[in-house]
Order: structure tokens, then C-alpha cells, then sequence
């Protein structure tokens, strides 16, 4: 299991790539808000978008790029400040133009350029700005550690570290590079899609052979996390796969390989983003077992986690058992309370729900951590999942209630 | 339409109840815990209880009693500090303790006593100290205004202001009076009952008579509630009907008078315990309108009041309509975000799912109002509620925040 890392160890970089990253004067702050990453001769790609009803404009053309090209990308052009949601056909009309631009510049169809916006709801694109920047863009790319991190610096809002992670494998005689780069902070609960994560690989794949290899290592990582409970309207996973190392998929050992570090690498990218959350002081590891299926372990966790009841208490180290198990009575499952145990760290604080002695200044200790683990065993099934969530604090609050509009 | 008072007026007494209040030691500030409310000569009950199914004792108890006694009741005996919840067979045994001996007192079966606990959960109910306040309570009781406000302030727990309304009502040539009292202030979340409610009438009705109209009251106003999304283990409406006005519901009319009253009372309450919410500096007024169903509408509104991210907009007076429809997209019915108008106050801040132009310092401004109205038109039926919630404070956080078990 990968722990939870602030600092992330050395990056490595998949062959056939290229990052870069301007600011175009998106965010008010002048900080880096467009970024670049490049497939020098395209990538296969695999994709999950967010489920929330209401998507951002690159949501729409993003999906439709990737049907039509069947899965090819050239380019991604993120930007940050500005989500390009809510602002109807002319944010369609604005992100088709960045697609479009981006395109003429690399000498390639705009539907090889995949776009991701980040930022502000309801307000439109500033398209001027960013096709003003698109050339210093494009002309700053470049394949080293440095490139890639400004890419990472450049997608966030409110985040305040880059998240990455990476790995290497060995597959036969050759060496196969995964690179993950992640934006939190706040809307985070993705629901089988999630926040903007891209990873790059110099796998050789096609996106048919990468789809269910994302969708796998998503559903046990990323889509089981929760800052606040807001689905966010322009979360994006994707996937790209240069082909550079010449290692494919075709055998089971070498798909096991790259699927769990895939898993890995997105474990720790959901790990960064939920200890990065807004205001966030304790990360907790919640983990539900004994559930009779999946989803219902989800659904528990998901009650759990959203409780604010439960996470204000967490903020103050607060081991009120109390309020995770009157959490579990409303989630909507006919769960008995009295097969219900609960433990805090390695502490029983709940038997057969009812309280239990337990050494409640210990348990305090535990949940002062920046990160902990909460247990909660339902006594109907075999089934368990592993929710990463946070508490919610004062600073969330102030984060959250700034005059921003 | 009642409005919002933090003061309510004159309260108005039904015949053939009374009341008392004592301090028994169970809250450590010393505050008065224990309280009595006497029908003298019995009373028809309705009741509605929580949801939940993790349930406290005196549910289990309650429930019990109003079933063995087909609805009658001759007194309730509410402690706040101790909400005798997950604290299995002992807090059963417990709970019938208290009302064995409260009803050898009165001279009445235990099951004419009906037992409310509110306060921390998961702690033995500390049964020798409310044993020997019960002569000390009985002796107290009267019929009179200081009374029934002593009942209304031993019943809170992090309530700031007592939370009382009460109607009087001409049928024919007699007054009926209703009076009803109340407790919140969190895991404020009512799901078909709610919270600690006592409404009390002299009307002549029986508990068949009552349900129906309990139920519908409550429907319209107490369950379009929510401070937190918490729903409580120990929420209960009680509706208790002494018949000491002789006036009975056998005509439509006198139904329909009454149960307008009864509904305007709920009403009431619902307002008094949203706007003495846990750490509430707004009261939002959320109408949900053009929906398929009031299934979906309270779906809507529900989501819109447990985002966190809505909720501490709303915090700041900040008027960002993204982050609604954004919560209107996650919550799980299928609405075409294209057919999404939002208003605050009389302005209207998205026109068709899409930003449009408004003066956002007049938003600021009718947001910053101590109550505020958020509309949200889904254009898709002609099903609308009124659900009334609340802002997500830094305030909030510290009183539940606090280490406290």
C-alpha cells in the first residue's frame, strides 16, 4: 500500500511526451493557468468524465473528440481559473476555438486536442486570452522533469501543493513509465469519474485495451473519496498512452503489471488531493466492512463522510462514535445497529452499537493525527471498501464563504 | 403565511394540561434537564417518530406504550443532556425505570407515561438522579404561562431561545387552543417525524382523529426542514388532546380549522428551530418549483441544502448560482440543467441553465439578510416545495468542533 505522501519522491517521465505551461491571465492572481502536455506522435487514450448532470463545455467536446477520433489525442490544453460551465453554446462555441487554434499551431485536427477547464462556474471563457498565449504555449514545450511540473503547477485553483505521482515497471527485458498528475481541492466526490487527473504512459495500447484498465483502477481509488459531497461538473480522468516504450498489453502478466501500477498511481493521487482539500486539518481512512454488497459498503461510507456532524467532530479530535453510528442509521440500508462495531485507529468504541470502555484520551491522540483510521463493521456481509475523506473545518468554511462572484 | 420570529407572541394555554421543569443534574452547567407536561385528566395521542434506524430508548419505549394504551396519555417526561441512545437493554430497562416510577406518582400505568431524552449519545442514562428529581418535578406542576416556558427551556440543548407558537381557534360557538413547543438546534435532518416537538390542544379528538392530521402537518412543514442533513435517533412529534374545550372534529369545517392551526404552529416551530440553528447567520427560504413530483422537488432541495459548498456561499452572502446548479446536477433525477432558472430574492441569476446579467451587490445584499429566498424553477412539471434551511458557518464547526465525549 502506497502511504500518504505530502512530498512525492522523484518524478519519472514516460517517453513521448512534452509539457509546458504559461500564465495567460485566466486568474486574477497572474499565476500559470494554461498548460500543455503533448504526445510528440499522439497517444491512445481511455477517458471517465464526471456523472454530475450539468458539464462544462469540455466535458462535451472532450467526449465527442474521443468518439470521433477513436481515442487518439495529440494534445491536451488545460486551463485553470475559469471552468467553462453554465455558459451555454458560446462556452461550447469558446472551447471548439482554443480546440481549433491549438490544432492550426500543431498541425493537427482540432479533434486531437483534448481540452480541460477548471475554475469559476457561469462565467465565459476569456477565449482571447488564451488563443493569445496558445503560440508561447506550444513554443515553451519540452520533455523534462521541469516542463512537467510547471504542467502540474499550472492546473491548480485552490490546491495549494502539485500533485503527482509516478511509476516504473519492468516488463520482460524493457521498461514501461506511468506519470500521474492530479488538481483537487474542493467540489471532490467523484462518482465513477473524478477532479482532473491525467496520466501518461509510453505503454503501447489502444484506447479499447486501456478503457477498462482506468475504469478498474479508478473504482478503488479515486471514486473512493469525498472532500465535500459535491460532484463537480468538469471532472476528467484520462488516460494517455504513447506507445514509445514498445511494451504492449498482449499478456496477462504484463497487463497485471501495468494495472496495478496504474491503481498505485492513482491511489496516491487521490491521497494527495483529499490531504490537500480545503481547509483540510485530518485526513481519515475510513474503512466499511462487512457490508452485503459494494454498494452498500459505499453507501455507508459515503453517509459517514458527509456527515457534518461526523467531520466537525473529527476537526476537533472528537471521538463522538455516537454521531458515525446514528450516520449509518440514515444512510437508507436496513442495517441493524446492534451488529454495528466501530473502532478508532486500533480502539473498539462501539460494540454491537453501544458504547464500550475504551481509552477515550487515546482515541483522541489517534484522531489528532493528520491522518487516521476509523473502522466500521457492519455484521451483514463479506463485502468492505476503503473511503479516503477529511474533516471539515473552520477554514473550509471561511475557503468556501469568500465573497468570490 | 406565518414569518419568521425569533420572539413569538402571547402564548396561549389549552385547558387540562400542565407543566414543570426541575434541574436533576444530568447537564453539567447545571441547567434546568427535566420537564413535565401533565394532561390532567389523560389525553389522546398522535405521534410521528424519527426515521432513523438507529433509534434511542425512549422511541423504542414510546412507540411501545402508544400502542398498548391505543394512543392515551396522561404525561410526558422529557430529559435533555442524555439522549439514552445506543445504550441497548440497560437504557431500555432504563427508560421504563423512569416512567414505572413517574406513573406509581400520578397513580397511573407506566405506559401512560411517555419518556423524550435529547442530548449526548451513547452514554447510560443517569437514572438515580432523575429518580430522585421526580416528586421534587410532579410537585412543581402548573397550569400556568411560567410553567409551560420552564417545560419549553429544560427541553434545549444547544438551543439558544426557547421555541414556542401557539393558535387559538373559534369552532362554532367554543375556543380550541393549540400550543406547541419545540427543540433543535442540530443533526436538524427530519424524515417523516422530527426532533423533539409537543404540541398540545384541548381539543376532543381521538388518536385515530390525530394521526392523519399530525402526519399532514408535519408533511408540509417540520419535514421541509433541514439545518444539517443529520437525521436525529431521537426526533419525535407528540400531538396530545386533553378534549377540555369539548369542541370535536366531527364536522369538515372544524377539521379543516384545526388542522390549518396545527399546520401553522408546525410551521412556526420549523422557522424558530432553522433560525436558532447551530452557528445559522442566514435562514434560506428554498422554493423548488416546476418539478414531476414532490419525490423529485424535495430531492432537489434537499441536495441544494446539504452541499457544503451551497451552504457556505451562502455563509459568506456570496452569491454564486454555480455552485446550486451544480447541486442540482448531482443530485440524481435526470433535469436538463438547459431548463434551470435561479433566482435569489426577485433577481433572477440563471436564465435557462446559463449565466445571465444581474446586480450582484443587490444579490450580496439580499443574501446578507438574516432570511433570504432561493428559488429554483426545474421546468419540468408543476410539483414546488418550500424547504427551509440554513447557512454553514465557522461557528457551526466550533460548537460541534468541540471535544465533548
Amino acid at each position: 500500500m502506497i502511504s500518504l505522501r505530502r512530498s512525492p519522491e522523484k518524478v519519472r517521465l514516460p517517453k513521448g511526451f512534452s509539457f509546458s505551461a504559461v500564465a495567460a491571465g485566466i486568474k486574477v492572481s497572474g499565476r500559470p493557468d494554461l498548460a500543455l502536455a503533448e504526445a510528440v506522435h499522439g497517444a491512445s487514450a481511455a477517458a471517465l468524465f464526471t456523472q454530475n448532470r450539468v458539464v462544462a463545455a469540455p466535458i462535451v467536446i472532450g467526449r465527442q473528440a474521443l468518439v470521433s477520433t477513436g481515442g487518439l489525442v495529440r494534445a491536451v490544453i488545460v486551463n485553470s481559473g475559469n471552468a467553462n460551465c453554465a455558459t451555454g453554446h458560446r462556452g461550447i462555441q469558446a472551447c471548439e476555438q482554443v480546440c481549433r487554434e491549438a490544432g492550426n499551431l500543431l498541425g493537427v485536427p482540432a479533434a486531437e486536442i483534448f481540452p480541460s477547464s477548471t475554475g469559476i462556474i457561469g462565467v465565459q471563457l476569456p477565449t482571447e486570452k488564451i488563443r493569445a498565449a496558445l503560440p508561447e504555449l506550444i513554443a515553451a514545450r519540452s520533455a523534462d522533469e521541469r516542463a512537467a511540473l510547471a504542467f502540474a503547477d499550472a492546473i491548480m485553483t485552490t490546491d495549494t501543493r502539485r500533485k503527482i505521482a509516478s511509476a516504473r515497471l519492468r516488463i520482460g527485458s524493457k521498461e514501461v513509465t506511468l506519470l500521474g498528475v492530479a488538481k483537487g481541492a474542493g467540489m471532490i466526490h467523484p462518482q465513477l469519474a473524478t477532479m482532473l487527473v491525467y496520466l501518461f504512459t509510453d505503454l503501447k495500447a489502444s484506447a479499447r485495451e486501456l478503457q477498462p484498465l482506468l475504469r478498474a483502477a479508478c473504482d478503488g481509488s479515486l471514486n473512493c473519496t469525498s472532500i465535500d459531497g459535491d460532484t463537480s461538473t468538469n471532472d476528467t480522468v484520462l488516460l494517455l498512452a504513447s506507445g514509445a516504450s514498445g511494451v504492449g498489453l498482449k499478456d496477462a502478466g504484463a497487463r497485471k503489471k501495468f494495472s496495478s501500477a496504474l491503481t498505485a498511481v492513482c491511489q496516491s493521487l487521490a491521497e494527495q488531493i483529499v490531504s490537500d482539500g480545503e481547509g483540510v486539518q485530518h485526513v481519515i481512512r475510513l474503512f466499511v466492512e462487512q457490508a452485503r454488497s459494494r454498494k452498500e459498503a459505499l453507501l455507508v461510507a459515503r453517509t459517514i463522510a458527509h456527515s457534518m456532524l461526523v467531520k466537525t467532530a473529527w476537526a476537533g479530535a472528537d471521538p463522538n462514535w455516537g454521531r458515525i453510528l446514528a450516520a449509518v442509521g440514515r444512510c437508507g440500508a436496513a442495517i441493524d445497529p446492534s451488529g454495528v462495531q466501530i473502532f478508532i485507529g486500533s480502539q473498539k468504541v462501539c460494540r454491537n452499537g453501544m458504547g464500550c470502555a475504551f481509552d477515550e484520551r487515546q482515541a483522541h491522540r489517534t484522531l489528532a493525527q493528520p491522518v487516521c483510521d476509523v473502522r466500521v463493521l457492519l455484521g451483514r456481509g463479506r463485502v468492505g471498501v476503503r473511503f479516503l475523506t477529511t474533516d471539515l473545518t473552520a477554514e473550509y468554511v471561511r475557503i468556501n464563504a469568500d465573497y468570490s462572484t
